[in-house]
């Protein structure tokens, strides 16, 4: 239960990594998209809003794939393989601002757009595969 | 049959962009790596080695995305979601070798391993999505 991801790639998760997720459409076809990351020491975290595809697929099968490449070295990088294992509305406002905190140096998160509920998926990893 | 990718995406495929390359393992869970790539204006064209896990996946399922990530603006990106049209060993030497010149400005691919064999993906794009 829960692959736990080496110490030395803690790097890419304290530096403005965009990593890519995979998640799986209602057909099973793979759909990837650029996204902020967070890691707990457990779990991978990614912080989206109800309703949009990301939400839909990961309701709808908890398979993913996390992969962080190095920005300043792209031979290097770390991909995560996993399920979803909680699905939380708990938190997600503060950990938004977090992360745009991390990402864009700002308080509060700017992007939301009026009604948009955030939503967390903690993803415990199953599978490290890394290069570099 | 094929949608087109529009010209404003252009200069990621002549950027040395990595992109994020998901297909799917047997068990029909995504997986992603990043790859070099290289679009010929009606394919999208993947190179890999015989054997390795992209090349397994993708003739067991040929359903995959492409991801490219503008290495200049993050929130800037292009989704490409198709199928495998074609895997074909012809010409995938010299193929690699252009990518050495895209990716790393020598004439001849340094990373091949004895024994090696290449092989080209050839991908018909059906759904295009992007930002920015």
């Amino acid at each position: 239960m829960g692959q736990t991801i080496p110490e030395k790639f803690n790097d890419l998760f304290e530096k403005r990594v965009f990593a890519s997720l995979a998640t799986l459409m209602p057909d099973g076809s793979p759909q990837v998209t650029p996204i902020w990351i967070d890691y707990d020491g457990q779990y991978v975290l990614v912080n989206t809003a109800v309703g949009r595809q990301k939400d839909k697929n990961l309701q709808h099968d908890p398979r993913v794939c996390v992969m962080l490449l190095d920005p300043e070295n792209p031979y290097r990088y770390l991909e995560l393989r996993g399920r979803v294992a909680e699905r939380t509305l708990d938190g997600a406002d503060q950990h938004i601002n977090k992360m745009a905190g991390k990402y864009l140096g700002q308080e509060v998160y700017p992007f939301g757009r009026p009604g948009e509920v955030r939503v967390i998926f903690k993803i415990a990893v199953e599978k490290v595969s890394s290069l570099g």
